[in-house]
């Protein structure tokens, strides 16, 4: 596991990871977070929406944001301060799904302000947002 | 499951909801994002950090807010369009958490803006921020 010091670190280093999410990855977070929004359960109700299918959980998805600052940039040690998510396109299950974080700004050399995205395999984003970070010392 | 189109929704309007996450609902996350960031899997690392302990992913303490989205406030059909966090403090493991989503603003007849807060046994805010919905028509 990746582990980068403020020192380290520059505007524009970016990492990127790929999952496709399944059917019992969404029920598995459906039990651990005790959301079991039709949406992402029910696949009968989910016909009837805008979507056609279920859809996996957003916080799920930003998941792999979160992985990629935990392990990669900065990676160990990482103190997560906040993230900022727009959910911009549905997320499918078996949809491989891209995450990439990228550095924008290094703030008062303490704070480090990452662009946060998720697209699908044509390249949508679906999800578009910033984290704040503190590298590990 | 409730449901509540956007005429029926008040400034104001609340609800709330309680888990205690376990070390096994972590692990479960970890899994399913891809998430084996050392500060929530490994308890000789995570004995080195400011925190003493390994503490739960932020965005799985998160899902409480959705599940009160999309179960509860708007409820079943609610569309997540963003929402924006503030890790302000550690959750550990097998520690209740309460999680409360509160009607700010009702936009254009057509959007809802929620306050969007977690709290731990001892009333410290841990998570805080705004959710951003379209509930269902």
């Amino acid at each position: 596991m990746k582990s980068l010091t403020i020192n380290q670190i520059r505007v524009g280093d970016f990492a990127e990871n790929k999952k496709a999410f399944t059917k019992a990855d969404v029920f598995q977070f459906a039990e651990i977070s005790g959301d079991y929004n039709s949406a992402h359960i029910d696949e009968d109700y989910a016909k009837t929406t805008r979507f056609k299918e279920r859809i996996v959980h957003g916080l799920l998805t930003a998941g792999l944001i979160s992985s990629l600052l935990g392990m990669e940039l900065p990676g160990k040690g990482t103190l997560y301060l906040e993230q900022n998510l727009k959910f911009l396109a549905p997320v499918y299950f078996n949809q491989e799904i891209t995450a990439r974080v990228e550095v924008i700004e290094i703030i008062d050399n303490k704070k480090v302000l990452l662009k946060t995205t998720c697209r699908n395999p044509e390249g949508v984003l679906v999800i578009s947002g910033n984290a704040l970070v503190y590298p590990p010392r």
